[in-house]
């Protein structure tokens, strides 16, 4: 006996969340069954008004529901930008209260292997960002991957001749981490950057 | 920076997920952010018709869309009675194709720990149903765990000179474990191989 189709496609939805495979989709549409109907209504209406609630911000490309905090604050520094590829990145730094600076969410990482690519247009866009701004250091925040190289590449050819100095992340061991646990890539980056103590 | 007000309700809700914590939220969220607005409309619509399109077979307890096609069945031996904690539990014996037999769904199992039990009520009904069968065999299909054996004592207790031949799943099932990570040969084998209780 299979499924009743109502609960197959309840099912067939939530395994496209990411990680989400068959079983935990199962247990995740059986908990929804026992959800009661308001709470299930009140999940759909957050689900379904997304799109209209929020947006990107159209500077920063940070993730809205009015007008962006960011952008808009007196106190931040325009000579100063951090580039991420998305804008989730930007509230993992806001949280951690170490930027003053302004966002660029880049939208995506230049991925050799999976023929991806940030648009010339969102590289354009940027460049003419960086320039209307005055930025003087763009911190390049990106992940220590091969797309994130490939694009840190990338942005230091176009910023060429721009007059910005370009910076990335230190790459090192992260806080907590015992030697023991690292990786040889990891040790070896964290040997070359290693600070005066 | 806080998340905006919507994307953080969208967190909470999704946090409420079996086994979801606030980081594979977020994901879920930054997920659904990306989606287009017509496949979020149609998780939206999913899970919100959820309570209209599926309800509970009032004999056996088994989720339905229509008609309950393990009671209409003729040939499904009404002398033989699966009992099990919830419905998910009859889809998971069905895929075995083991058990020709009619199943009930108790809707919970006795915990000793949580206070919660099946309520005197379904006990009842389940005893009625039994009677009005005719059942010769009760298979109790029960989690091998302290709240599976706790009611499956008092089921025996329940059942005890009415007749009926009580059985448990043989302990093929690894101990303390749950039937919603079983594998659908475990479970045949040990649906093969129950025990006279």
């Amino acid at each position: 006996m299979h499924y009743p189709q109502h609960l197959q496609k309840l099912i067939e939805i939530l395994k496209k969340l990411p990680g989400v495979g068959a079983k935990s989709a199962e247990r995740f549409a059986f908990q929804l069954l026992s959800w009661p109907g308001e709470k299930l209504q009140e999940m759909a209406c957050i689900i379904g008004e997304t799109p209209q609630r929020l947006s990107h911000c159209d500077q920063c490309g940070c993730l809205i529901e009015t007008a962006c905090p960011l952008c808009s604050s007196p106190t931040r520094s325009p000579h100063l930008m951090c580039v991420v590829a998305s804008s989730k990145d930007i509230f993992l730094i806001e949280q951690t209260h170490a930027f003053k600076g302004l966002y660029h969410a880049l939208g995506g990482l230049l991925s050799p292997l999976k023929d991806e690519a940030p648009t010339q247009e969102a590289i354009e866009k940027l460049k003419i960002r960086a320039q209307t701004l005055g930025v003087k250091e763009m911190i390049l925040a990106l992940d220590s991957t091969l797309e994130g190289d490939a694009t840190a590449l990338l942005l230091k050819k176009e910023m060429e001749n721009s007059g910005v100095t370009l910076s990335r992340l230190a790459l090192g061991l992260p806080m907590g981490s015992s030697l023991d646990f690292i990786d040889g890539g990891t040790l070896a980056r964290a040997l070359a950057g290693r600070n005066i103590y």
